[in-house]
This record gives C-alpha cells, sequence and structure tokens, in this order.
C-alpha cells in the first residue's frame, strides 16, 4: 500500500458558490495545499534553492472526479497518496473525505523544472530531493 | 466538424501566482467562462427556472492540460467545443489558444439538476434546452 | 482592553500574485476566516436559521492597509478585535501578525439581514445572538 | 471635473457565493482589473521595466462600500477616477454601476516600487510615467 499523508481543512465562505456548494475550482487548489503540507513534511518546499539554480514544479495534468457536494463547514480530510516519482515529474492522488464518505477524487502531475529569468526547464528531479520523496514511497509499498 | 463558439480573455494580475504564470486553477474558472457564454448565446443560462423547477448544472468531472506558460495581460482565446448532450448530462472541451499556439486543453462533464431546498437532483435535460444545446452540436456536425 | 480572538493561517501558493507576495484581495478572505472562526468559537454561524428565517450578514464597509510584504508559507496569525455590535450591525477589526510585526491591518462592517427568496432584508441582530457577540466584547472591556 | 476611464465586467459564476451574490473579496479584484485596464490606455503596464528597472505598485490601503447586492450575470460597469498622483503613489476611486444605480464604491492607493531579488523599494514615479498619469488627471480638471 502506498504512503499516505492528510490534512483537515475547513471548507471557507470564500470557497462556496451560489449553488451553495464548494465551486468546482477550489477541489485544484485544495490538492496544491496538501501537496505543499506534504513537501514541508519531508523538509522540502515547492518553491527552494537547490545548488543556486531556483527548483519550481508547474503542473502539466490535473483532474477531478466530484462524487458529492461538499459544502461550507464542512471539514474535509484530504488525503495525498504519491502515485509515482519519474524522472522529471511527480504525480500524486487526492482523495476528498466528509466522515468516511469519499466526496471528490483527483490526480495531478508536476515536472522539477528549474527556473531562471523568467523562464522554466524541464530537469531531473535533484537526486536528494527523488531521495525523499522515493523513500516516503517505498515506506507505503512494502 | 463539431460547432465551437469561442470568447477572448485577457489574463488578469490577480490570477497569476508567484511562479509568474497563471495559476492552474484559474483554467477551471476561464472553462466555465466560455461556457456559460455559450449558454448565453444559445438564450439559456447554467441558472434558470424551467417549469417552475430551479435549474443548476454541478459538475461531475474536471480535466486539464497545461502545454505551455500563461502570463499577465496574455489575451486567450478561449474555445468550447461542444463534445457530447446526454440524457442528463453535457460535455465540452475547451482548446486555451495564446495566438496560433495552444497552450491548454481542457474538458468537462456538468450534470443538469433540479434544485430545490439545497439538494440537487440530477433529472433528464428539458427538451427545450436539449434542442438548443443539440441543435448547435448538429450544426457542427453536418 | 477588548476582546481578541486569533487563528493561525499558512499562506497558500494560490494566495500569492507574480510579484511574489500574497495578493491584497485575499487579505479580505482571511479576515473574514477569522470572523467565521470567531462566531463558531461562540456557538453561532455565519449561516445560521433563527426561530425560522435563515441569517446572513452582508458586508456593507470593508478596508485594508498593508503595512508589509507577506509571502508564500509565511504562518501569519489573524487577530480579531470586536469594535461595536449595534442595533443591526457587527464590527471587527484584523491585525495581521507575521512574528511580533504587524503586517496588515483591517476593519470590516457586516449586517444582519434576514433572508428568503434571494432578498436580504436588515434586521435586529437577535437577542440571542447579540448576546454572545455582547458578552464576548464585555470580557474584553472589563 | 476629472477624468474617468471605465469598463465593461460581467458577474462569473466562481464569483459568487452561497448567499447569491459576488463575494465581497472580488469588488477589489475588479478595482485592479479596470485599473489595468487603464494602464494599458495610457500605454503604461502595472508591470513593466524602466531604464532597466522592473517597476511595481503594490498597495498600502484599499478599501470599499458596498451599497446594493451584484448577482452572477450582471454587467457593471467599473468608472475609474484617478484621484492624485503624488511624488510615489497613485490613488484611484472605482465606481461600480449596475444600470444608473451605484452598487459600491472602492477607492486604493498603491505606491511606485522598484523590484529586484524579491525586494521592493518605493522610488518616485518616473518622469516618463507621471506625465502620463499627471496628463490624464489634467484633462479631467480643466
Amino acid at each position: 500500500m502506498p504512503t499516505t499523508f492528510s490534512i483537515k481543512r475547513t471548507v471557507q465562505f470564500s470557497e462556496t458558490d451560489m449553488a451553495g456548494i464548494m465551486h468546482f475550482a477550489n477541489f485544484f487548489r485544495m490538492m496544491e495545499e496538501v501537496e505543499h503540507a506534504y513537501f514541508r513534511s519531508l523538509g522540502l518546499s515547492v518553491c527552494m534553492e537547490y545548488h543556486g539554480e531556483h527548483i519550481g514544479w508547474p503542473r502539466v495534468a490535473a483532474n477531478c472526479e466530484y462524487l458529492g457536494p461538499v459544502r461550507f463547514e464542512d471539514e474535509l480530510e484530504l488525503r495525498l497518496t504519491a502515485l509515482r516519482v519519474g524522472e522529471k515529474s511527480f504525480s500524486y492522488e487526492v482523495e476528498f473525505l466528509l466522515g468516511e464518505k469519499r466526496v471528490a477524487l483527483g490526480t495531478t502531475t508536476s515536472v522539477c523544472c528549474s527556473v531562471a529569468g523568467g523562464k522554466m526547464k524541464s530537469i531531473p528531479i535533484p537526486a536528494a530531493m527523488r531521495e525523499k520523496l522515493s523513500a516516503s514511497l517505498k515506506v507505503g509499498t512494502e
């Protein structure tokens, strides 16, 4: 079973829309929040210097299935599962749980890039970052 | 060839993030903007009364592939292609164009629901709405 | 000294803009977050039924002074001070602290309304709500 | 009478909240949109190079009064009036009009800064920019 990492997150008023539920685009912001908390839990940041280079992680793909409504003041559990650490990319899945009920399921893929002068260039994930991300995956699969 | 419908949309400062590009979640807001403009172009709204019922269109799925960076003050063309009008659902694709270059491609599926007392129940797309949505599709496929 | 109530809040990536700092509009979302947490701490919600009426609190005024930059992964303290409980309105101030440094200061005023059929009408704050909001203020002023 | 500059702006679904009206923080995003369109109308950008320096305009203050509800698909007129071009700062007011009715009124003050290495330092508004901003004001006051 792969590693999971989870945080609790209360749905805010500004995240709802006139249908009375959380707006569908905000699930993507939450996917990012748990991802960044996961990086911090490994001593990493999605925005860090590495050997003098600035490293960023732009997305190449994101998707979400919506299985039930989520409302103001709902306390969600956002459960991240790392799916794959590739040479240059990193994929994970986020399950949105309201109590025991799965209300949404998203996945996203980001590519490791060096950022300089406003330009981004994909690079192999630096060894020290890869080790942490992969160790985390391996713990889960044993 | 299916019908397409497009709008122009300038990327706003508040839509960028610290990486200097449009935040990935905002592509989903833009997909919704062109969808709603498309509904209006057919004399419909995603939020309307129909025979005394309030009709809404919650999403069941959304995804996006990101093919290149989009920046502040870029003028995007958002080109919607209706993919399918099902019994209860409606799917479309949105191509994000920056000049001639495709910078992103998204799809989303919404389900027609009657909304009452904060509850949503899926229903067959009302005939008059289906006719407009399908006519639009048919024009494209002939 | 008036009552204060505070929460911790980490600045998210999606809240930054291309200038590398938190976008100025997001301070208003955070002011609302601490306000709603404060209501919950009193056993209230900004969205509740009261004697069969739905009560809402639309804003009539909001302002913010920005005293220093706030960045991704900064952990802010949002410190709410209730300023005034009027007959129909409620005002508070939010101080944004980064460590010991005040980085922003906002105030907002909301009006108590009954909400029905999409219409809002200002009403006196219901006695049970007023008591909680005022008790909270009084504790602070003694 | 001072210069005014205005744009039309349709309220989007994602800008509403569960109260069925535009969320109060989104008025600040709109104030910024008309400001940036105004800069473009003068041949300027809020994000530009000037004599090799990168110029930015962080806010020091923003406020808004809300005078009536604004809803999905409302077509607003955002009318900017330049209030003051100081040595280092620029203030303007935005009136939100729905038909003839004023539904909100906001003001904001930004400071001209040189931006380098993630640091911002306030500077006198460059002469060429000041000339355009002031000329625009003068036309209005004659």
